[in-house]
């Protein structure tokens, strides 16, 4: 069976939100990156880079969410997650995940989550960082009502990861942000997104 | 045709060494970093992100080196350059490539092209990041001689721009790092490598 590796709420959700859209028999491993349980010994062996998400298949572990959603995608291809059949859509696809992944996910966390906490111009510069990042998304990233266009993708459920932390510490202003504000209604009303978020201890936000 | 928009040296090699060694029929377009024509209207009409790689292909554009690879491995399936016919395989060698683009490069950019440039603890700790994630791939990331075992694939020459950087800065000490120097001169050596490096001006490290 496949097994995820996530901490609450942290990106992993991404990959989480891919397993329930997918209808897979999966379980989840709780991974407490308070206390530091994704640097022993037993994670490291399932996971050297020591970050979640992991997802063990009987093959063995994939990491990295544009990784872990492309192969879920690609081994439901009824579920119509992604534009498996489509090598173009699909590297178009594989490269939103991948800016998320490189760019807008390393802009938040420097700001949010640097200890000690940036303060200051450190602090000024990596707001600035990311709201020209998210900016970029509400004015050019996404081809229609969803990521892909008029269709929801897994995509989806991983940018939603990222306005959830962005709304969480006002960073997404309503006015500044419509499409994105939308995008996040939308994708956490979801069934399956709910029902994530339910088993993670996480409310819509 | 094919339009690849790469810098020399950047990250863009890794495209443009996958453009060869997949035989396509490709032409490319130098963008120059240091005058910042990654920032002009003309390109960022291109890629919204003003970064290289951006691929231009008859139906769009492909941004993101881990999302290009796996469309021109698809997309010449003949040639062998990554497991395009296994998802399992395919994801780890997403993964992989995912891992350099968001772990590897963003900190061997912050400690050799951060602006004003690092110094005293900021650099040092810097270094300890970059070492820590070569040493990463030293000790687990190789599934064997090559990234993805027996046989060179694309994630090879991704690879191989990194460890260039790292040469060429002193962060790739022999005694330490045997193998990642034994990986790059075995890249360094491939006639479809040399041809790259060549038409962006670079020698072998």
């Amino acid at each position: 069976m496949l097994k995820l590796y996530y901490s609450p709420g942290a990106c992993a959700l991404a990959s989480h939100v891919a397993l329930e859209e997918s209808g897979a028999t999966y379980e989840v491993v709780r991974i407490d990156l308070s206390k530091g349980e994704q640097k022993t010994p037993e994670y490291l062996a399932i996971n050297p880079a020591g970050v979640t998400p992991a997802l063990e298949t009987e093959r063995g572990v994939i990491t990295q969410n544009a990784a872990i959603l492309a192969f879920i995608a690609q081994t439901r291809p009824q579920q119509n997650l992604a534009p498996v059949g489509d090598p173009y859509r699909m590297a178009r696809f594989n490269a939103f995940n991948g800016w998320l992944g490189s760019s807008l996910h390393p802009a938040l966390g420097r700001l949010l989550f640097s200890r000690p906490a940036l303060e200051g111009d450190a602090r000024a510069e990596a707001v600035k960082v990311v709201l020209t990042r998210l900016q970029l998304v509400e004015d050019g990233l996404l081809e229609g009502t969803w990521v892909m266009g008029d269709a929801y993708t897994l995509s989806d459920g991983y940018l939603m990861v990222f306005e959830r932390w962005a709304r969480l510490n006002d960073l997404l202003d309503p006015t500044r942000f419509p499409r994105l504000n939308s995008h996040l209604d939308r994708t956490q009303e979801r069934a399956a997104v709910q029902r994530v978020l339910a088993a993670e201890g996480l409310e819509a936000v």
